[in-house]
């Protein structure tokens, strides 16, 4: 079949109409293949000219006086941006602080409004991470709280029934990732917030591996809490800031645990009292990091301008490739796909198992094994996560990493690699 | 006499062992002299490169690869320097999140710890959002919980006396900043440290306004906890990651409040049990800002090369000298001292008041004055703050200075501003 050879990726490449917007980002190499933007996202080129316009002007020579000309108000710009990404309204999203220290004031906020409910509902899918926050909020919390897991019985998906299950009337907050980090399975938002918020709890997604990757309409599911990380399909660079969104009738309901400088009404008054700012400012803490804020938003003009519905339909399209050549060259050779077969209920990176994948995921990533250098994402145990970010990979990115998945296992190129784990890859 | 004229000042300079680090630092405009580095810090030349290669190298060329050669112990690397600058040992600091994340983590630890004791002490002197913080805490720990405020006289400093009326045996907590932000008063660390711990108080301070501007021994002073903020006197940009000091006995006894990514003590296990780093790193949240990170390295090493006790030599015979010139040529014109007049008890800043502080300020700044523009830091109501940082800071910046406010309130030059505040400077 012609869709197996390269010369057909190569045509799907030349019909692209996003194929333009590669040329946006910095290029690491000559035959670098990167399938990794679901882990930390490809630098654009604009970012640079950025940073060192903020780094040179606004500090070097503004210095002080630059919070009077623009870095004030920059985390109120970026948000208004990432609100466009997630079908939120500009002041309902606030950007600063990690996606960590977000999840916690949220959740913390969510508890103390509903003191009477003492129960947290996620899944065993969830970011682990995502889980800590919850297993420290629950123990220091009390006895009588409770972190409460919906289980995957495939460690792909979770069905709605199971969630249905674990509800009660004394859940508080139903917290989950909106596409889960291993498989890329994609919760229907609109149906799990109903569910939730029938039952008297309160929805908090967390959309880090979905921002930027599939197109998020947090308000027409009628969503009350999110939080969302930035270095992932949004491009903002490692540890940019996170951000976090309340819908706007919950604002002056909900209370941060951190009554933090940018969260106060007016801090240049400076009160010895506290008293909230109004809106969605209440949820920042201290002062944000400018210059990782700074270098978020040249990506977000980028990805706007492309359109979150084309870069979900060329993601869509890409998936279903990569998987099409997965059943002919790989799944013969021991590899099996671990993300869900429908794309309504996939993000945008592709899971595969095989039991040599940390050895693979080495030497697709070796420049002395020859052909390309492919960087994809291993987990543990055995799991080789493809990230698909459509503004950067190319149909003959996929077609090219797929043959040298095959032939690292043909000719056991993994064989020099030691099983053991030393590093992340 | 001599040292009234401004040829004193240059004599001064030229004899100044550390005049040539002023050459380190990315010059803001000819005629400018900038006194707040007290609030946001000078650029260093080296921070321009460090940040170009993390972007292009590390981030551009390296992508997800530069956390395996780099990023993952940046942190440390970094808090190693920080070590050696407030008398600590490297493995007892962490850098990552904001000065108010990070305070709330470890009063919320003191709180934890020992749940008997109810009440945090400040005082009034303190940086508004660390009462903001600590009046989130007392709120959310419920009604028998109170934060219990020292006061100051006369609004510049605080009697030891007016401290130890305050503590009664439900102390957890104490928390202080070493030096105040607005008289630059400056306590002493051993004889607090020891009032709080003879009262079984633990001791956190804030050493914002005190890290890079005076020598600070934790380790000496036996001190619990504190945090500090890296973007005044240490010049790691605007909104450069906090640091936070546990001493090491501490650490394993403590918990934060943030179950985060960082802190958990094998991440890419992805384990959904969290278990806490061994040591400082459990204080550790989300994943820290690696550019707003690294920018702060450089701005280290030139602190760690200058040594504190030549800066801190320098800085009091700046701030003499500006006192010095101040009674002969300000005072007289309705300015007053508004730090301590003993150097001992005042860091690097000094403030002044003058009914007329706010429109000074504004005509110091404007460049259509004539003159120099100066850059100092307002503080309502009528507050001059100026600080003095000793490694881009001339004994002749201070002349000018001293002479543009004279001449300003002499010839009225002040009079087109409006007196309404519309900004902060």
């Amino acid at each position: 079949m012609k869709e197996l050879t390269r010369s057909y990726a190569i045509v799907q490449d030349d019909a692209d109409p996003l194929k333009h917007f590669k040329n946006h980002f910095y290029k690491p190499g000559e035959d670098l293949i990167y399938l990794d933007g679901n882990s930390l996202g490809m630098l654009p080129c604009a970012t640079r000219e950025r940073l060192q316009n903020v780094v040179d002007e606004e500090w070097g020579r503004g210095l002080i006086r630059s919070w009077n000309t623009g870095w004030y108000n920059r985390s109120d710009v970026v948000a208004a941006k990432i609100a466009c990404l997630i079908g939120a309204k500009p002041h309902e999203v606030m950007v600063g602080d990690s996606t960590s220290v977000n999840l916690y004031k949220l959740a913390y906020a969510a508890l103390f409004y509903q003191k009477e409910r003492k129960v947290i509902v996620s899944d065993n899918l969830n970011f682990p991470s995502d889980l800590y926050i919850f297993q420290g909020l629950v123990r220091q919390w009390g006895a009588d709280y409770q972190l409460r897991l919906a289980s995957s019985v495939d460690a792909i998906g979770i069905d709605t029934n199971a969630l249905a299950k674990v509800m009660s009337e004394d859940v508080a907050l139903v917290s989950l990732s909106h596409v889960v980090f291993k498989s890329a399975f994609m919760y229907d938002m609109e149906q799990v917030t109903r569910l939730a918020q029938e039952n008297g709890s309160m929805i908090l997604w967390d959309l880090s591996h979905a921002v930027g990757a599939v197109p998020i309409d947090l308000n027409g599911a009628h969503a009350d809490l999110a939080v969302g990380c930035t270095y992932k399909y949004l491009n903002g660079g490692p540890g940019a800031p996170a951000f976090l969104y309340v819908r706007e009738d919950l604002q002056e309901k909900l209370e941060t645990p951190i009554y933090g400088w940018f969260g106060q009404n007016n801090p240049f008054a400076f009160s010895l009292e506290y008293e909230p700012a109004p809106g969605i400012a209440r949820f920042l803490a201290g002062t944000p990091p400018l210059l990782s804020l700074s270098a978020l938003e040249p990506s977000l003009d980028i990805l706007l301008e492309a359109g979150m519905n084309r870069i979900r339909k060329k993601s869509v399209e890409q998936s279903k490739y990569l998987i099409r050549l997965a059943e002919h060259f790989l799944f013969p050779l021991g590899y099996t796909l671990a993300s869900p077969c429908s794309e309504e209920q996939r993000g945008s990176h592709i899971s595969m198992r095989h039991p040599e994948a940390y050895r693979i995921c080495q030497a697709l990533i070796d420049p002395g094994v020859g052909g390309n250098v492919v960087i994809p994402d291993f987990r543990e145990p055995d799991n080789i996560r493809l990230g698909i970010a459509p503004l950067y990979n190319s149909f003959a990115d996929i077609f090219d990493t797929v043959w040298q998945m095959k032939s690292i296992v043909t000719e056991k190129k993994y064989l020099p690699y030691s099983s053991s784990r030393k590093g992340v890859t």
